[in-house]
């Protein structure tokens, strides 16, 4: 049985006790969770004996290497729905509530008849996607191998003088040239006091002398996400600038330590704020510990103070406590980890020592 | 009057004649329109009166620069708009339903007293952003020159061997350093028959001998999009390559030749498809004319067959005839230009002759 098809099979089972006849998937990343396509417009029914895809006539010749059966439609793919779900006689039909928006809500109930049940159901195929199998880790490995390498490779371009953009335009091309896809997300560049925003957008500021670099980063490489944060110091660092770095290295690797399986969510970020407290630094620290990532960059699990979501083998997680200080920038370390059987896995290869550049 | 502040006067007056009291706006384009904020988490109570911007911590700093009133929220944004909307007693509450999700329309009305009656309203800003203002077409023009440059710059990257990947990257590396924040889509460059698939993902294809070389691309710059395709070929053109070279650009400069204010959209579509069929092809454009771009790089007005919307003076097109044939590949010609007072104004520098490299 190919993955997809298992993963159909485990979902398939899921709508069993649901009492549900199929699921219409509308998130793209879970189109291509269950079928493998990738192209930008396409929704899956997920029926009990199996899946099809709607996709139009663009994705015609891509679809074909999709697992299951596949519609191509000369209109909009939810009238093609409809259609099927008529003649197939559906009578209880599920919807991804946080993935479908209100007109297609409409059309949906609209075009389907009376007896057709529309349920509203939540995060199924992303909660089975929190636990990746051993052909998606070996994709997060590789996503993350080349995004280090990648980061390694841009660092020979940093100087004096350079804007924010040029360095994130350098991070991206050699991402790209590795193998990945695409950037995961925006890359972040920020100079000096600009790495005190969580979520800078580089801009034309240019590289000063005493200035440190934040640079958050991560590649796509056959759909699967890899991320990481690294802080630079170009030029000296400062006695206080050590200071803090060092506390939040100090509050990462207590973070890392605490991920094991059976291990609450929230139990991991508590690790990194209880070490930044005890630095006095815990109130700079404003946004959470850490999140999933996979088909995309951001999943489920959420590393949240309260959350109480328990760790399993198989996950992926970002590990990243930072903190920002509007007079001085901002500090945050980011790794990408593997939960195994007994702990964790650090798959980000790239050093965390302090860097001077 | 700012640039944000009028066209908020404009819209207020479209409240009034749908006797609205107030629009949520929650696509991030119009957000960005409407105030210029360009995080990417915000939406926008637009009430007759003036516009509050809701967004969360991490773009603090960031809202402070927006235009009109600014909410940071500590929980989802829906929670403080939805009270916001309660204490201004607002009775007739629009949303855009092609932007909202299922789910937020749901928490929306449950937490909204009866009295708000929760109006779906269709494109109201997008109606408004398909007419460029000089301010927003200088953008555009910004936009496109740049894109053009890094096409320029790209061309002597081009040799035997290299995967599609390697140009695509080395494209967007470009219009990074040229200035442009990023690639408005994910750039397409398609060796030989791989060309035949109008949305070709470019893969680890190596350029051949005689491959001709499709390249779509666009620049973001400042938001604004731009857009445009060449074909070049790797060697010397086949006579049966110049020939439907030959025949698309003549149905491009016919289409071009029909753009001015007060012609039908779907007019300027068909003039490309006459001229494909006098040459017999008309059966390999697969795809419409055009589409209007900006804030996003497709918006309305669509160069469709049958689209009864007028152009008018100050709208920015791409105009993109295109054919396909599976066992060759395929050709597209694309600009961005701007309906002008009398006609309109082809905004790409880059030449349309045939080129070989």
């Amino acid at each position: 049985m190919s993955e997809f098809k298992s993963r159909r099979a485990a979902l398939a089972a899921e709508l069993d006790e649901r009492k549900l006849d199929a699921l219409l998937v509308t998130a793209l990343p879970n189109v291509r969770y269950l079928t493998g396509f990738s192209g930008s417009n396409a929704v899956t029914l997920l029926l009990r004996e199996g899946a099809l895809l709607f996709t139009d006539p663009r994705y015609a010749l891509h679809a074909k290497q999709a697992s299951g059966r596949v519609k191509v439609c000369r209109g909009p793919l939810l009238k093609d729905v409809v259609e099927t779900v008529r003649r197939r006689r559906i009578r209880r039909l599920g919807f991804e509530k946080s993935r479908l928006g209100f007109e297609a809500y409409d059309f949906l109930r609209a075009g389907l008849p009376a007896r057709t049940a529309l349920e509203p159901v939540a995060a199924l195929v992303e909660r089975q996607r929190m636990i990746k199998s051993d052909e998606e880790t070996a994709l997060v490995r590789e996503s993350v191998r080349l995004n280090s390498l990648a980061f390694r490779q841009s660092l020979r371009h940093v100087r004096e003088g350079m804007r924010e953009t040029d360095l994130a335009a350098e991070i991206e091309y050699r991402m790209r040239r590795l193998g990945a896809e695409r950037a995961a997300f925006e890359t972040i560049v920020a100079f000096g006091r600009h790495s005190a925003l969580p979520h800078a957008q580089p801009g034309a500021r240019v590289l000063g002398r005493a200035d440190w670099v934040l640079i958050d980063m991560g590649a796509q490489y056959q759909g699967y996400a890899s991320d990481m944060t690294r802080v630079l110091f170009h030029g000296r660092v400062s006695r206080r600038a050590r200071q803090l770095y060092r506390a939040v290295l100090e509050a990462q690797l207590a973070a890392i330590a605490a991920v094991r399986p059976g291990v609450a969510a929230g139990r991991v970020d508590r690790e990194a704020r209880r070490v930044l407290k005890a630095a006095g630094l815990d109130r700079f620290f404003t946004h959470s510990t850490g999140h999933g990532l996979g088909l995309e960059i951001h999943e489920a699990p959420r590393l949240g103070r309260n959350e109480k979501l328990r760790l399993e083998a198989g996950m992926t997680l970002t590990v990243e406590p930072g903190i920002y200080l509007e007079e001085l920038g901002g500090i945050r370390i980011e790794d990408t980890v593997l939960v195994t059987g007994r702990g964790c896995e650090v798959l980000t290869p790239t050093p965390k020592e302090i860097l001077e550049i």
